[in-house]
Parts: structure tokens; sequence; C-alpha cells
């Protein structure tokens, strides 16, 4: 097939790296189109694969590989070609946002959904790759690519996975009017792009707040257009073939059409990606919910909002439980205004070694998306 | 400029029907292409143009003419072009959804809104078309044709708008879980194409139900990816122009490329159009709320729903409420199960006829959107 004359077009459906990445290459080197719903090898080689279809003046078209039955990668490529793109945030795994939506709705913990998920055969039997973020992960970094003109840097993104957020968590964000999310976000900073996928706090009026089971949606702030978001199945048979049925189409549509008239593989031509480096997770400005467990005793929050001060830290909200009958601890909970990570992370170590607080504090990035 | 043999491609911004259609057609008959974001001339005359386009192998672009943030015109024709569609309802002008948001959100009246949107100029000093439904109808009818492969038919469309529309219908939706949004609503049924805009309830839990202010979203169900949502600025200077340049992107890709490879204007070409009818309203099917005013006394109930059995209307919920206090009235509120629209209208005609029944009954339609 990736050597026979008779064959112009080839698609790809395996998954994972190899041996998708020589047959993509091959296919590449033979002047035959690609298709292909492999976000895995894209993410990861992506950069080689498009110089290779670049040089030999061929298609790869990936519609199915973000959010399968969404057509976001035309939106972003095409429909929104006329924005400066800031930001992008999306709920793009359908299986820990199946996860979180059952938390929240049943007050179930982590590993009961999960278990439950396996059984349905909505979580597969490894689910690390879901639920640690890595699939949220590859989406994210195609997203990224063609929303700022950057290479495929995947191993520069951040990646954090909702295993171990709490169930009083998911409380305590109701509580202040939030939801909690796994979000990609990819945003351009002035001293770089971020590229970061994690548990979020979300307004819970935000449109992408009510995005609940496997559903997945694409929030997409453009400079002209403003907020849109893109929501449908993430995943699927279905879906994902008419992602590559559409990719069919356009290929062949823009097969006999000279490639300087192709819309870019990523949507910027090659010699016009930036070098504009992904920030590190320390060096990115966002907000924070902080939980901790202090001693009820005078003093703890002086000292812990001492060390906020000294570090730039405001608070936005807080929440102080009355300890529970009998027990001489309780929950701080802090909302913060944006500041920088690294202050944040230097904050809570310093915090956690007062005498008065217990455990480790749990942390959880927050956004506005406004 | 629509002679200039220099120019080759005309944008059209004027609105309105003339003089923007004899530019049009003159612009295509002279080979140039077209871009535009004029609703209205294509909903009414689009027949015409669009054959005028494919005979001279011209292309009319026309993203900015539905929902202008959204890149839905894309979407429909080739985002999803493996699917059939089955139906797409749409929040799809802002002015209207805008008042709709502040009548629930503050209690207030359609007139009181409607007065403050005029003086901050989100409301025209005539604004006829966008609350009675008409410009949605437009938009409403291109998206119809793309979706079915039917002709424009926009003076078949059913318009009803939300002027007539109570507080306390808002109120008793509310407390039966569901949102009155305009829709415009196309399906396609067993005998011919829905097309009808009119105020609608929707489960408040719908992510389309949540859409407030002057936003857009149009919801499209496929029969490969299921529900899908579009989400965005409707209106407004920059979300126009966005649209308009990823027109002239597109046309600019497609120009070289020979007449039978490009998108066709309608998603179908011109010969594989079909005529299934646009059904008139009272054959449509669907679900209903209906309000009545009602002595209360024994009997009252039985009479109406003997009338509704009697036309095989079954009854999915009601709420009886307690006479106000010195007041002999009350009102009735009923939704029913998915009927024909005929025998409700029948329906209510007679139950108005009683003795026992009060002023007119408020009837408002219904959709579960799932």
């Amino acid at each position: 097939m990736l050597a026979h004359p008779d064959i112009d077009l080839v698609v790809e459906l395996i998954g994972g790296i190899e041996p998708a990445k020589t047959f993509v290459l091959e296919a590449i080197a033979n002047g035959k189109h690609v298709v292909t719903a492999n976000k895995a090898l894209l993410a990861r080689h992506g950069n080689e694969i498009f110089a290779a279809a670049h040089a030999k003046g061929v298609m790869v078209a990936f519609e199915a590989a973000v959010a399968g039955g969404i057509p976001i990668i035309k939106a972003l490529r095409e429909g929104l070609t006329a924005n400066r793109i800031e930001w992008i945030a999306g709920i793009i795994n359908g299986t820990s946002n199946f996860i979180l939506s059952e938390m929240r709705a049943r007050g179930a913990s982590f590993a009961t959904v999960l278990t439950e998920a396996q059984a349905h055969g909505y979580a597969e039997a490894d689910p690390t790759y879901d639920i640690e973020g890595v699939d949220a992960a590859h989406k994210l970094t195609i997203m990224s690519a063609i929303a700022f003109g950057v290479p495929m840097q995947f191993a520069k993104a951040y990646t954090e996975g909702i295993s171990r957020l709490a169930q009083e968590d998911i409380r305590y964000a109701e509580e202040l009017g939030y939801r909690i999310k796994l979000l990609g976000i990819t945003r351009r900073a002035a001293t770089g792009i971020e590229l970061r996928v994690h548990p979020t706090l979300i307004p819970a009026r935000r449109l992408i707040a009510n995005v609940e089971g496997v559903m997945n949606a694409v929030l997409v702030k453009g400079d002209a257009v403003g907020p849109t978001l893109y929501y449908g199945a993430g995943a699927g048979a279905e879906p994902t073939a008419s992602a590559v049925i559409a990719d069919l189409v356009d290929v062949t549509r823009m097969h006999t059409a000279d490639p300087e008239h192709r819309v870019p593989h990523l949507a910027f031509q090659p010699d016009q990606l930036t070098d504009v480096p992904i920030l590190p997770i320390g060096d990115v400005v966002t907000s924070y919910y902080l939980r901790m467990r202090v001693d009820d005793r005078p003093g703890v929050l002086a000292d812990i909002t001492r060390i906020l001060a000294d570090r730039d830290i405001s608070i936005e909200a807080m929440i102080q439980k009355e300890p529970p009958e009998g027990q001489d601890r309780t929950d701080i909970i802090l909302l913060t205004h944006r500041t920088l990570e690294r202050n944040v992370v230097d904050a809570i170590a310093k915090i956690e070694a007062l005498p008065t607080v217990r455990d480790t504090i749990v942390r959880i990035r927050m956004e506005e998306l406004n």
C-alpha cells in the first residue's frame, strides 16, 4: 500500500508511535497524502512529519486527532484565520471529564468512579494517559502549534492529572461558585507560550463549566471574534470516522491545487514558525485555590497571610470553617489573585513549615476564562 | 468596480435587498467572485444568485451572513460533510436573546427591556426584524439549505417573535426546569423539512439554554457526530470582519482550483438539490407548553383533559396553582408530549370556547434537543 503507484492517499488509524510513524513517513516519501487520527504521533513527531510532507508537496490531514466529533482544527486554521489567537482552553479528554462529572454529581471518590468507568468500558485497563493528562497534552500541543505558529513541543508541556483530586475540593469549589475541570490551556503570554494540562477551577456560570460526561469542548479566544466555543463528542468510532471522511473530502478537493494555495498544515508556513519559547510552569501567571488544614488557634491566619503578602500574593476570597465537633483543626480555603506560580510554590513551602499547619497544602490552579 | 477587469472579487457589505442584489448579480455576470454578509439577500434571492454564480464558475462566500463570529457555514459544509444532518437549532439573533436574558434575570417586562436595549444601542429604532424573528429566519433559511440540500425558501419559513412573551411564562417555565429561547429550528422530518422560528421551552440543563446576552449558538445534530454546538458573537464589526477575511482567504485559496473541486455553495451541487417540501407549521410535530386561566370550579380540568385526549394529545406535566387570595380564578399550566400542531390549535379553540376558561390560551412550543 505504501508503495503502490495507484494509491494516492493513506489513512493511518493504527494509533501509537510505531509502526505508525514508519508507515506515515514512508507514505509521504512515496508522494502519498496522509489522513491520520494519531495525536500521540503528531504531538511527538509532528515537526518531522510535516517537514517531510512539505518537502514532498503532500498533505497530512488530522482533524480526527483532536476532539473527533468537533471540527476544531478546521475552525482554528481556516474559520478563525483572521484572528490573533489569545488563548485556548479545552476539555479534551472525555474519560477524565466523565470521572469529574460523576465525582461532582454523586459525591463519589476518584477511585470509586474510575473503577466503575473501567467496568463500563469508559476507561481503559491502564488509564494513565487519560487521567494523568497525557492524552489531553497531546491534543493541546497540536492546537498550540496551530494557534501560535510554534513547532510541536510536547516534551515541554506541563501535565498534571486528576488522580489526586479529593471530593472535598470539588465541594469547596462549588461553594465558592466554581467547578473543577481538567483543562488543556495554551496562551500567548508576554515572554512565551503557556502549554499546560491540569485540574482547574472555572466559574460555574461559564458554558464550558457545564460540559458534562464524556463530551469535549474547546474555548478559543480570538482578538477579533472574542470567545468562541466548540462542543461535541471527543471520541468514538462514528465521530472519529466523521472527521476522517471530512479530511478525505478536503484532501480530494485540494489535491489538484498548487501546494502553495493549500491551507498550511499548521496554519503557518514552515518558514513563518516562530521560536517563542514554551514557558516553564514556574513562569506561568494564574490564580490559585489553596486548601490547608490548620490548628484552630490565634495567630495562624496572621502567619499565613504574612507569608503570602511577602510574595505579593493577594487574596481574592477566603473560607474558614469552624472545626468539626470535638476537633481542634480546621480547613482554610484561599483563592488568590493572579500571581506567578513560582511565588506560590515558594509560599506553600513556607506555610507548610509552620508548626500550626498540618498535612500538605492542596493547590489547584484557577482561570476566569473571560 | 463591478466592471473593472483588474478586480477579481467584490465584497458586498451594504445590507438590504437593493442595490445589493443588482451589484452582486452584476459582479457575478462579469466573472467576479463575491464575499457577502447579506443574509436577507441570500435567504430571499439566494437561488438566483447561486445559480448565476454556478453558471459563471465563480464563488459566492457568505460566512459572515450567519452568526458572524462563529464559523458555522464552514462547519456545516465541510467539517460535518460526512454526516446526514438531522436537525439544527440555533440562537441566531443576539438582540432577542439579550432581551430574553434580561427578562429572566431581572423579572422585567418585554417592553421595559426593549426600551432599555434601544437606549443602549443593542436594539434598533425599528426592532421588528430582530424581535419578530425575521432576521433569525433569514439565517435559518441559509443553514437549512446547506443542511438538507433544498433550495432557499424563506417565504415558507414560519416566524413568530418574542414581543408577546409574558414574564409569568418565563417564571412558570423556570419552575418546570425549562428556559425560553427564541430558536431557529430546521429538521428533516418524514414528510418534509421543518423551517421555523419561535420562542421555545428547552431544558435548563442543556448547554444552549445557558447562552446569555447577545451571544449566538448553533446546535447541530449529525447522524455520525451526534450533537455538536458552536458558540460565539453573532454580530459586531470585528466578528463580521473576521468572517469576511476568512472568506477572502478561502476564495483566494480555491480560485485557481477547477470549479468542480471547490466546496459547492450550498454543500450540495445544484443538480443534487431535492424538492422535499417545507412543512406548513400545522404539520409540525413537537411538544407544547399551554397556560390557561380558568374558574376554580369542579369539572374544569375534566373538560380540558377530555378535549386533549380526544385529539390524542397526552400530558407530560401539569401545574395547577391555588387561586390568589380572594380570587376565584387560577392558572393551569400543561406540558404535552409530542403531537401534531394542527391538533393542538384545534384543541385550544375548543378549550377557549369552554365557559369556565377565561382569556386566550398561551401556547409556546417545547423541544428536548437531544
